[in-house]
């Protein structure tokens, strides 16, 4: 019995999100049905967390276990062979029985992109957020930085009880290592390492940033709805389109 | 009464290719509905040339006539703000009366994108050929250095008689600017500029120079393969995903 550990990037707008559900294509059901195909066993990977319909990942981690005698040096082409082109497997690896994708995952990275220019080229549609109106890109910066540290994220989480009791989270309490936007092109982008991240974190932290862009809220607003613990304290959730999981630590 | 010139960018994994046809997305059925929806007007807007469903284009070129009082200025953001976000008007200007985007087209520019690397990222499955097999690169350079000049494309023009008859092409002959092939990091990419192109014809130069990188055929065969005017002497026809409508000259 092998314990499986395998690196994946995928392109979101082809997918329902991570989770299986029926009736729809999800990233969990085709790395499923893949593995299913190469083992012949009905395994259900288990990812580092779910990404939404949309999001995209450069590097989302899983795990599986198989009683195969498929070598792991062969799972890599075997799974690409088979898969969409739509999600690559990058990297396949024997992990120790007591790794576990989530339980194990000591920080991650995501990355958010908005597009400022006027007019979107549609060949980045569906990877960014067109965002072309005025933004104080320097107090998007100052306000990035007071997210640095332990804070209770719950005015930035998603009020969403099913997943909550699920997942029986004990604590809204994450650590930021890293919260910062740079400016390159006609591309504006947050990236933020943390220890976790609550469901709609980054998209709740990105569309109360705009917020602060445009003036609706000032920087030190953020310290204050970091402090009410409370969803509608905090702006709206930005779009998915424009997210990327981008590393997963361990 | 005016005759407006609009030039647009479109993904064109999106759409059934350029021209309109029942029960398809087409960028021509797209683009005339948006019109109608402005104007009020049933028009069928004249692309500089059709492109095949998912080729793509950075700047096609198309003429409609119109009736309405709507100023040009105004057509450019009305156009976008009803388009899917997978076309994007990018430039409408008024046009002299006898001006034709097709018939008035003096040269043309394609390019395409192929992908060497192993495992092609899956942010760009869509966007260019996943070619990840040895190729000598500048056997390929050398074969596209034959192409420049006038030749009688008929072995790299599709066999297409709906399409002849229709066009009532009297010639296959067309004048080569420029063909050459660049390397940029895992990309390698051909650009073609030209006075004139033949349905499928640079899918089909393509298809053809990868036989000459993998040195199924030799550089000189180049030059019998133009001779032959029979298309099956040429290579097969490489997919659309790789193919950009890059520019169109008056």
């Amino acid at each position: 019995m092998r314990n499986l550990k395998v690196t994946l990037s995928y392109d979101g707008a082809e997918f329902s999100g991570w989770q299986v559900q029926p009736n729809a294509i999800t990233v969990q059901g085709t790395m499923a049905s893949a593995i299913g195909r190469i083992t012949g066993e009905k395994v259900l990977p288990q990812g580092s967390g779910r990404t939404d319909a949309g999001v995209h990942a450069l590097a989302q981690v899983m795990t599986f276990v198989t009683e195969s005698s498929v070598p792991t040096g062969n799972f890599l082409k075997a799974m690409n062979d088979i898969l969409p082109a739509s999600v690559r497997v990058l990297e396949v690896m024997d992990a120790p029985a007591e790794f576990h994708a989530r339980h194990s995952a000591r920080a991650k990275t995501y990355r958010y992109r908005i597009y400022r220019d006027a007019i979107c080229p549609p060949f980045l549609a569906r990877y960014v957020w067109h965002y072309p109106y005025p933004l104080a890109e320097e107090e998007m910066a100052r306000a990035a930085a007071l997210l640095l540290g332990e804070h209770d994220f719950t005015s930035f989480a998603a009020v969403d009880p099913e997943r909550g009791r699920e997942h029986a989270e004990v604590t809204n309490v994450r650590t930021i290592f890293a919260s910062s936007w740079q400016r390159a092109g006609d591309e504006l982008t947050y990236s933020v390492r943390g220890s976790g991240f609550l469901h709609h974190m980054v998209r709740n932290l990105v569309g109360t940033s705009i917020l602060v862009g445009k003036g609706t809220l000032q920087v030190e607003d953020v310290t204050r709805i970091l402090a009410a613990r409370n969803r509608s304290a905090a702006g709206a959730t930005a779009p998915a389109s424009g997210l990327y999981l981008v590393d997963v630590e361990y």
